[in-house]
């Protein structure tokens, strides 16, 4: 397929460098290789704070400017003091967050220029399955219902054709729709 | 099961007050039926913001005293401005801050105290598949690993049957582990 000779930044995204990476990557496959890791502690009750800071990739060790630092909470009527999202309204902002970001890179690239995206994910749950009282009902979400607004220089089909794009890239909802192996270690000390 | 007679405050926990929230839910199923919401706004190219308020639940919608804004980006390797966490670190933490919240809440029910929880959880992902460039890899994480340590006024093969029982009833270790089902509907403007 052919790209075009002279990219041009587009939308916040750099494009000439973003296509310089696919470049890279292309002829360098291990570079795409990435682990994240967040560092959680508990604060009290229901409240604990995540670190998010260097990350592996691009071959090497990479290290952040800045450290995240993410608060999960209950909500008084949940017996927590609210001092976060849950944890599972953290998960609604990481899929909504990873389309968004994949409709911005895919438009760059695609050299359509967008002015607005916006979007609401709402997730419905039955807690008598986190409480265990029936165990017909499943922990998580019964299911995630997502709606984007895309505004931009494209026919409606084509900024439609950015979200299928998006969605069949995305690493979040890979992870959301399909499940992923989860190992879980633990090291107890009795105090 | 008999319940202690007068459950008390615990790790933060009101303990009382959660005894007495799971009574009302048995008496009444459908305080169980919750809804939880992010709306998200782009920023600029990877960049995007979340806002996290209402929520329905307990029979009728939630208000907050604060609304949380979370921002998400993708780090300079990754063509982005390093603006938050990426959408798949925000996974990373959730899964922390349940299993963690879980831990606190079954440790005050069964009348242990917590000294300390913490967690590391790394995940690692192969780019290829997000940027398209071998369909053989998935898009989300190959596999997600959590450690946890633990100390607490139990033996230690207590304090391992929390994790193991807040593991299975995490609602974010179900989404995680055996996805759920996601629509997305778009709306389309032409600038």
């Amino acid at each position: 397929m052919p790209q075009k000779a002279a990219p041009t930044p587009r939308n916040g995204v750099d494009t000439p460098t973003l296509f310089a990476t696919l470049d890279a990557v292309k002829g360098q496959r291990e570079l795409a290789k990435f682990q994240f890791r967040a560092t959680n502690r508990w604060v009290s009750g229901t409240h604990s704070r995540s670190t998010i800071a260097g990350f592996f990739g691009a071959g090497g060790e990479q290290s952040r400017d800045q450290s995240f630092r993410l608060d999960g909470d209950h909500p008084p009527v949940l017996v927590g003091d609210d001092n976060g999202p849950t944890p599972v309204e953290y998960v609604l902002h990481a899929l909504a967050s990873c389309l968004t970001a994949g409709l911005a890179n895919i438009a760059a690239a695609r050299g359509i220029d967008l002015q607005e995206i916006e979007s609401t994910v709402v997730g419905d749950i039955d807690l008598q399955g986190v409480l265990g009282m029936d165990d017909s009902v499943r922990n998580g979400y019964q299911g995630i219902r997502a709606s984007f607004r895309i505004k931009g220089d494209a026919s409606e089909q084509e900024l439609k054709a950015l979200l299928a794009r998006s969605q069949a890239r995305s690493a979040v909802y890979d992870i959301v729709t399909n499940g992923i192996p989860v190992d879980i270690q633990v090291q107890a000390e009795s105090a």
